[in-house]
């Protein structure tokens, strides 16, 4: 099973990496990260440099593709090299996948027309300008499409995804491998769990952040 | 405040970028990776690598260390150029911490000694053999000394360090800006919660996966 990543610039990288650790643990994976050219990728701080291995023409049919997001979404909205190889690549998958922004994406590509998915909390309005049917749920499979919500929510979909491909008790092995045991110090990670004033702050700089 | 992230040869990928995602939206952050060389360096599975902005040399005196494990840190723990540069860097940062089995490192480098920590589920014992005091807790914090568990704790020893720094108001900013409500489709992530056949199957690799 090839699981392609895909890279741009000013990627969020642990939208990358946690469906990484999970899904490249899956029985005969060859886990591959893929940009438009091949080499150093930057996210979006500038801090992170993750090298991609391949140039996206070299990995022409993985069986799994995973799209993060992060702010340099916004400037691949009308990309058309890299959402031509999203349609392509989507046209012999098993499973294409994203997490955060990565759905929206997906969506420009028009591959989540009238499909239930999600994507991070302050992006789902413009989810649904691009065809696709939000839903506030962290993770969300209709067909063979799986998206996440924002950032960390692409390891709860790596878990999931990984009992639909190698069974249930594989991905037990690897969520008790990962140490994947939740245990954040506050409640604050939902707009509806948030304080009040934290999620309004926020909201109020969304179109800042993502476009 | 600089952030110092040590790369090596094996690393897990998420030991580092789960805190790096959290603790470098701190105010005022200045993060960079450091390895024994500058240069790209791979993950234990060789399938993704980061890239080390600068050598350990180039980071004398950062304010907080983080040390990721992963299978890598065996070959590590009487390297001392690494060793060295771990008690000189700790020797004037305000926070010295680890994911996963980097606090063996820690423990290696002397830093540890009768110290409460925490470790990958399968290194306890060996550190206590380095002379910690090992706790089954996830995030353990002992005076300037913050300690992970396996993999995925690195997110909640970020966000409990990053409340420390910057209160927590802004560590609930950052949580729902990760969106870390996590939703496992498992409830697997520890020796205690997971399926004892599993458990005991692991226990039966570790000396393999660790050593």
């Amino acid at each position: 099973m090839q699981i392609a990543i895909l890279l741009f610039d000013r990627f969020t990288a642990l939208d990358a990496v946690g469906p990484y650790e999970i899904l490249s643990r899956a029985p005969g994976a060859e886990t591959v990260f893929a940009a438009e050219s091949a080499g150093a990728v930057h996210n979006d701080s500038g801090s992170l440099t993750l090298v991609a291995d391949l140039a996206l023409d070299d990995v022409p049919a993985p069986d799994l593709v995973i799209v993060p997001g992060g702010p340099g979404q916004s400037a691949q909205m009308d990309n058309e090299t890299l959402l031509g190889w999203l349609r392509r690549a989507d046209a012999t998958s098993t499973w294409t996948t994203s997490v955060c922004t990565g759905s929206l994406l997906l969506a420009a590509a028009g591959l989540l027309d009238g499909r239930r998915a999600t994507s991070h909390w302050l992006a789902l309005e413009q989810l649904k300008e691009y065809g696709a049917e939000p839903t506030g749920e962290r993770v969300v499979t209709d067909g063979k499409y799986v998206t996440a919500a924002g950032v960390s929510s692409g390891i709860d979909m790596g878990l999931t995804l990984l009992g639909r491909i190698a069974g249930d008790e594989y991905a037990q092995a690897v969520q008790l491998l990962t140490e994947y045991d939740p245990q954040p110090p506050y409640d604050s990670g939902s707009p509806a769990k948030a304080p009040a004033a934290v999620v309004e702050e926020w909201r109020g700089k969304s179109r800042f952040i993502l476009r």
